[in-house]
């Protein structure tokens, strides 16, 4: 492990998709924590479509990234120093951190320090009870009310929280799993591997016609991971009483809060008494050992895979962040902090 | 009264606004009610922007209205043959009907006949318990679940709907209530005598900065009647937990249940954990009492007051629905079957 702390500072930020253009590497002194502090050399680091969130000038739930800072990220570290009486040396955690070998804390903030157990590996504190496994188990039950009998759709259903989704809902008891996807060859992983019933390629099919086709008696969950098209064609196939999650649009993740067009079906809401609602997992904070017991349960009985996409090495954090918005990967992207120099 | 039945039949359906060209006047014979059945005289009719969607060629929550029928509306009449033991000769009653002197009806369907107390004038059902009245009543509070000290927003403030969910805001005790009308003489009325806080008039606002202006701290319920812009603004101006109720969208008056934009700030809800949600006053019939109650206890506290627009004579029905979409009138519209030709 280095003893320079390198970083990935954020230079500039992007109007459109986040790239390695936004970022400048810089290496400097590992720092020392203060009093109530702690040293951890990071291990991992998560990628999430929210870091895209962060990069923009206005606020959201948490302060933006600010420029001349390294890149805010969601990590596994091991305390290497500690000035902070809850902590010790050696200790294992998880918590908001940044793009660098060493980061100095206090532990607390809006994600305060987590210790981590070392009875499974580290990483599954990503993919297996990581944010996007905690964002599709809240979603779909909490937000989404998914009953036992009910029928499922999810766009996205490829990406990490998609399939993540796709899985709850068939451990649930869902009556059948659609997934929307781009391409044949994620098509074909949907079904074959992911557990959905059937898959809908929005490169290929009328994606209306399909949902009608496939779900005749209407959609009681559409769990949506991108908005736009999809968007439109799920809400012309509720089910009466309808619950729409709103959990992303890659739009969103391109350009902002906005995007080119709304949801010009948003009034089917009206005909079919239903609902379309976002949410933040943080608000579910209360609910959080429920869903540890039961993903770890899923997980345990072989019916909830989180298929982890690894990439090794800090330098390559940028490209991997821009990949979630490219569709490139299947599985939870972790990038483990390896130093190539040594 | 005529011994004919005077009758307005849908001639074409609108793709745009609905007008008098839609509809042909026709005068037939008096029909006989058959075995379970009413013959009623017609009395008023209620104009309800619920009225557009049954115009469509496929089904909502009740099948389209056919060429060749009368156009169906809220009516209130008067028994004058009865062959069915429910009812009899004498009684009001209230019930969806359609735009002629008499109908003959065995009183089941969707919107059952109702008998009408004659404690009270008898257009005090379209009006102060109208349709109206318990549509801003469940969206508001059952929909848009508000709570005392909520800052409420509404769209098409000076409308029936808009006026009466501010009014029923103020019963139940929100903090502020501000409405969104067309031009400065709705907005003055608005302020001076509809009982909002403050007006907002989109034809010369900067709605979003306007909102931001008047609610620093976020809406908690936005009561939407409109969509397009004045929706977008509110979506910038969500208190954390807000809820959007979907109740109408004059775009969709005008051309089906899609609109030419959706609102592109939809991706909002996310941020501020919010929702969207539509509704059908029909789902809310176990709390019908309780909203007769509570709408009853207000008016004669002189505190909840529905302002009826009455037009006299069957041979403007037409253009009087046609007004609803135009905007062209304050309080509830409500045609008095009067035969101009005798």
């Amino acid at each position: 492990m280095s003893e320079v702390n390198r970083q990935w500072i954020l230079k500039d930020r992007p109007t459109d998709l986040v790239g390695p253009e936004h970022f400048e590497w810089k290496e400097g002194e590992v720092p020392e924590p203060g009093d109530g502090e702690v040293l951890i050399r990071t291990l991992y680091f998560s990628f999430d479509p929210t870091q895209r969130g962060w990069l923009h000038t206005e606020a959201s739930y948490v302060p933006p990234v600010q420029i001349g800072e390294p890149m805010r990220a969601g990590a596994i570290g091991q305390v290497v120093k500690s000035k902070n009486p809850e902590f010790s040396e050696g200790d294992y955690i998880q918590g908001t951190l940044s793009w660098q070998d060493y980061v100095v804390t206090d532990g607390s903030g809006p994600f305060p320090l987590q210790k981590l157990s070392t009875d499974y590996p580290l990483t599954y504190n990503m993919s297996v009870f990581g944010l996007t496994s905690l964002t599709a188990y809240f979603g779909l039950l909490e937000v989404g009310e998914m009953k036992e009998g009910d029928v499922v759709l999810i766009s996205g259903a490829a990406g990490a929280t998609g399939s993540a989704a796709g899985q709850i809902a068939k451990n649930k008891g869902a009556k059948q799993i659609v997934g929307i996807a781009g391409g044949a060859e994620k098509c074909k992983w949907l079904v074959e591997e992911g557990g959905f019933d059937a898959a809908i390629d929005y490169k290929s099919d009328d994606i209306a016609a399909k949902i009608a086709e496939l779900c005749p008696e209407g959609v009681d969950v559409y769990f949506d991971n991108v908005g736009g098209p999809s968007l439109d064609a799920a809400l012309l196939n509720l089910a009466m009483g309808a619950r729409v999650v709103v959990c992303g649009g890659i739009s969103s993740g391109y350009s902002g809060w906005a995007v080119p067009e709304g949801p010009k079906n948003y009034m089917q809401l009206i005909l079919k008494a239903a609902k379309m609602e976002g949410f933040l997992v943080l608000n579910y904070m209360d609910k959080l050992p429920q869903a540890i017991a039961d993903l770890g349960a899923w997980h345990q009985a072989g019916t909830f895979k989180v298929p982890e996409h690894l990439v090794e090495g800090l330098e390559h954090a940028p490209e991997t962040l821009q990949g979630l918005f490219t569709g490139k990967n299947i599985g939870k992207a972790i990038l483990k902090v390896t130093d190539s120099n040594v």
